[in-house]
C-alpha cells in the first residue's frame, strides 16, 4: 500500500543527527504477525529513554545534580506518576486487525489514526477465525469475560463462523456488482456504493491503520490491554507491543513492570488490613470492611490462602 | 436501560439556580427518530448562549463595554474563530446508531462516550436496511461517494441485505446456545463467550451510547457530518442535531450558519481571480493558477456559469 | 464582571427536567474564599452520582442486574479505574488566583478555560502576600519543597514582597499613563499598550478565569493538587474543591477517598517485601531490592518503625 | 542543561532506517535567536511530507491511483481540511521565552510540555526589554492591540522596565538569602523556599521548556500566532517557526500558505455581496447586511476602495 510496505526501505539507511534507538532500528518496517492475518509494524519513532531523561532534567534544572543516573531518574518518574516526560517519545505503527478489535482500540483517544477506508476501496477477503484453543465458553461468574475452558463443539462453531464470513464477503462483492476477483459481473449496471455495501461485512473482517501515539499513552494502552481482563484478541496485540516497547525504551520498560504492571494498589481499608496482619492480628473478611470480592483479591495479591 | 428511558422523568421537574434553555427543556428525554431503528435523545445539558457570552466577557473584561450586545458578540466570536467560549456549554445525548455509523462518529475524539457493550450483554435483533430511495450506486467520478441515481435492482439488494442480517443474527444466538428469544437451546453445554460470538454480526447492526461533548466540538461535528460529502447515514443524525442545536443556542446557531455552514473559503489564488474579475477582466482556468476542479468549484460558489 | 457575579441570580430559581444536585444548589454562585484575595465559585454543573451510574449501566446493559446498587457500582468503577463514566458529569468554576498558581493549574490540559485578558483590560491592584505561618524556608533535603519550619525574618520578607508589588503596580499604571485610580496622567500622550505594560507585574498578582472540566479530570486534579507534595498555594484551592466535590457527588467522593486519596501502591518489589513480612520473615532494606527512600516510604505507609 | 545544549551532538550523526528531513538535519540542535534573550531550537522530529502522504494513502487505499502525485495530494488534504494525515509528523523544540509569552503559548493544549521549574532551580537574571521600535502605544480603536506608532517617551519607559526588573531580581535573590552570584548572604539562616521567592519576579523574565507537537497542531499554532492580530512578542517566535516548518515540510508549507495563511473566508452574506458585484450591481454597506466592520474588511480583502 505504500512504499515502505515491501522490505526495501530496510536496505537504505540514512544519516541523522537525531537520537537513535538501536533496538527499534532492528525491527522497524518488519511486520510482526498477530492472530491469523494481522500484524504490527513499526513505521517510525522519535526519541528513546534519553528523551524522557532530557525532558525531566529541563524541569528539574540545575537542582537535580543528585539524581544523576538515568535509570534512577526514570524509576523515580514512573514511581511518582510524573507522566509528562514520557510524552516526549513517540511511535508510529502500521496495524492490521479485526474490526471488533479496532472498535476497542480506538477508544484510546489521545492518538492519531488514519484507517483504511471502505468508502474509497474494496476490503480484502480476510477475516478472523479463532484458534480452537481460544474458543472459550462464556464465563458464568464474570459477566464480561470468558471461562477458562473451551466450548465442547468447536468444529461446529468454526464452520459456522467461516461459512457466514464467506457468504458475507461473497454478497458484499455481489452488491458491488463484482465477483470475488473484482471483475464486473453485469456490465449493464453499476454496483451499490461501496460505503453501503460494506455494511454486509461482519465484525471479524480485517481493517488496517496507521496509529501514532506517545510513550505515556502507549504505556496506558498496554496497562489496560495487556491485562488479563482485556479480551484475548486485543491482548494478543498488546503483548507484541510489550516486546516492541522493551526494545525501544528498555529502562522505561523495566520501571513500567516494577511500578505499574507488577504493582498492586491497596485501598485505604485494605491498607488497614495489612497493617493489622503485620501487627500479628487475625483479620477476616467480616471485620475487614472489604467486600467479599475485594477480600479475595487482596488475599490473592498477598499470597495468602483464603 | 436506565430510569430515564421511560418518559416519566419528563413529569418531574425540579428547581435549579443554573441557566435553563427553554428550547431544550421542551425536547429533553424525548427520542428523536433517525433512520429505521435509531434515535437521538437529549439526556442532559449545561449552559446556553449566555454561557458563551459570559465566558467571552471574562476574557475581554471591562474593556468590552462597546460590544454590549449578546448577538453581536457571539457573531464576532464565530467570525474570528475565537472558539474557547463555545467550549463552555455542554450537551449529553443518548444515541442509537448502526455500527458502521458509530465507527465514523467515534473519530471525533474530544468527546466522552459510554457504549453498550456486547461483552456484557446480548445485542437486540435490530439492523439497518436502507430505504429504497437511498440505495445509491457507486459514483464513477467521486471515489468516495454515491452517485445521485439509485441502483436499478433495489429489491434484490434489499432482500440480500435482510437475509444476510437475519442469518447473521440467528447464528449469533446459536453461538450463544440461545434461540432468538434468548432461551437456552442445549442445556448440556454453555455457549460461546459473548465477546466472541458478536464477531458474527454485520456492521449494520445497531449499537447505542451516551455521547457528551461541548458546543465547540458539536459544531465541528456538524460542520463535517452535516456536509453533503458525509455519508448519508451519519448525515441523517447530524441533520437532527442541527435542529437540536438551534433549539438549544439559537444565537450561536445563527452565527454558525452565517460564518461556517454558509461560508466559502477562497484560497490565495482564488482570491486573486475574484479581484481580477471584479476589475472587469476575463479570467479563465488556464490563466488562474487553479486546478480544473478548484476552478469549477470556485465558479460554482460564485454562481458563475462554467 | 457578569450578571451572576452579584448574588441576585441565587434568588431566581427555574424549573428543569435535568438531574439536580441538592448539594451544589446550596453553594452555586457563592464565592468560597481562598488565600488573601482569591475565591472559587461554582457557576454551573451537569449531572451527579446518578450520571456516573447511568453511563456505566449503558455499557454493562442488561447483564448487570447483579450490580444493582449505585454505591457499589461507583466503588467498583473507581476501584478498577473504569474512568469513562466519571467523564459524564461536568462542573464550571469561576476562580480568582495568583498568576504563579494559574501557571501550575493550566498544566491540566483537558479542561476549558477563559481567562481575564490583560491585553483588553487593566488588572486590579490585588496581589498575594503569604500569611506569616506559610513563609516556609527552603527544604534542605527536598529540592522541590518547603521546610516545615518558617523563616526567622518574616517581617522583613513580607515588607519586601509588599513594597515590590506596590511599586510594580504603580509603575504598571504609570506605563499606561494612568494613576492608580485609572485617571489619565498626561493628556498630551497615550500610554504604552496594555499588552506590554503588564509585563512589569510580578507573578503574585491575581488573575481570574472560568474553568470547566469533567468529574474524571477534576478528580485527577485533586489527586495531584490536594497532595502534600503540591505547593501550598494551589493546595489551598484543591482543598476547597474537595469540599465542593463532596457536596456534588457524595458517593463518588467517598469512593475516591477509599481507592485513590487514601490508597497506597506497592511496587512489584514492595509487594514481595510485604509477602515476606506476612510470612514472618525479617526483611531489611539491603535485602529488599528497594532504594533507601522507597524502603522508608514503604515502612511509613505500613506503619512500621524504621 | 542537557547533553545536546552544546553543539557537540551535531558532530555525531548515526544511521537510521527512518525517513529523514534534509532541511531539518541542517538546523537541528542549533538555537535560532528570538527577541533579546530567547531562542527556538529543534531537538527532534519524526516524519516529513512523505509521512503525510503515506497516512493519506492508507485511508484512500487502492482507490486513489489517480491522485498519484504527492504535491497534489497534500494540496487536496489542506484544501479540504482533512487534518488527520498532518498529525502523522511530529516535532520537538527547546524554547526560551518570556513568561508572559509562555502564558499565551501554553493555551495550545494539544502539545507536550516540560518547563524549567523555579521550584527546583533558581532562575537566571534574564528579562525581556523591548526594542525601542516595538514600544507601541495602546491602540484607541482596537481594545486588544497596539497602535502603529510608538510611544513618545521611550527612554523613560525602557529605564523604568529595566530598573523594576533589576530590583525584582535582586530581591528574589535576597529572599533566597543569596547575592546575585548565588553565594549565601547570611550563613546563620536559610532562605525563603524557592517556590515562594519566585513570586517576586515579573512577567518579562525568561523561562524555557521542551515543547512537542504534531504538524497539524503546529500549523494551527502558526495560523493564530503568526497572524497580525497576535501580540508582537509571540509572533516573533511564530515567524521563526514558519521558517522551520518550510525547511521541514516544504510541500505542506506551500499548501498551508495557499489554503490557510493567504486565504480569506467569505460569510454567507459576504458571498452574496460578491455575487452581486460580479453581476455588475452596485452594493453598499447599508444594503449588504454586513456590519460596518465586516464591510470594511471585505472591501479590503477584495482590494476595493471604500
Amino acid at each position: 500500500m505504500s512504499r515502505d510496505q515491501n522490505g526495501d526501505l530496510r536496505g537504505t539507511s540514512q544519516e541523522t543527527l537525531r537520537p537513535v534507538s538501536a533496538g527499534l532500528e532492528e525491527i522497524i518496517h518488519r511486520p510482526i504477525p498477530v492472530l491469523d492475518h494481522g500484524f504490527i509494524r513499526v513505521v517510525d519513532y522519535m526519541g528513546d529513554d534519553a528523551a524522557v531523561v532530557q525532558a525531566a532534567r529541563v524541569s528539574y534544572g540545575r537542582g537535580t545534580k543528585q539524581v544523576n543516573e538515568d535509570r534512577g531518574l526514570i524509576r523515580y518518574l514512573m514511581r511518582h506518576s510524573h507522566t509528562t516526560p514520557f510524552e516526549m517519545a513517540e511511535i508510529k505503527l502500521h496495524v492490521k486487525l479485526p474490526i471488533f478489535v479496532a472498535r476497542q482500540w480506538i477508544r484510546h483517544r489521545t492518538a492519531s489514526v488514519n484507517e483504511y477506508s471502505a468508502r474509497y476501496s474494496v476490503l480484502d477477503k480476510e477475516f478472523y477465525i479463532p484458534d480452537v484453543r481460544d474458543l472459550a465458553a462464556q464465563s458464568a461468574s464474570n459477566k464480561q469475560g470468558r471461562d477458562d475452558h473451551t466450548v465442547d463443539n468447536p468444529d461446529w462453531i468454526l464452520t459456522l463462523l467461516r461459512e457466514d464470513a464467506e457468504r458475507s464477503y461473497l454478497n458484499y462483492r455481489r452488491l458491488l456488482n463484482q465477483n470475488e476477483q473484482g471483475e464486473i459481473m453485469d456490465s449493464t449496471r453499476t454496483g451499490l456504493a461501496r460505503e453501503l455495501a460494506r455494511m454486509n461485512l461482519s465484525l471479524n473482517f480485517y481493517t488496517q491503520w496507521y496509529w501514532k501515539t506517545n510513550l505515556h499513552n502507549l504505556l496506558n494502552f498496554l496497562r489496560l490491554r495487556a491485562d488479563q481482563h482485556a479480551q484475548y484478541e486485543i491482548r494478543a496485540y498488546a503483548e507484541k507491543l510489550l516486546h516492541v516497547t522493551k526494545e525501544w525504551v528498555p529502562l522505561t520498560f523495566e520501571a513500567f513492570q516494577e511500578y505499574k504492571l507488577g504493582a498492586v494498589t491497596l485501598s485505604a481499608s485494605a491498607l488497614e488490613v495489612v497493617k493489622l496482619m503485620l501487627a500479628g492480628q487475625i483479620v477476616n473478611q467480616a471485620k475487614s470492611g472489604l467486600s467479599q470480592r475485594e477480600w479475595s483479591e487482596l488475599m490473592s495479591d498477598l499470597g495468602q490462602k483464603v
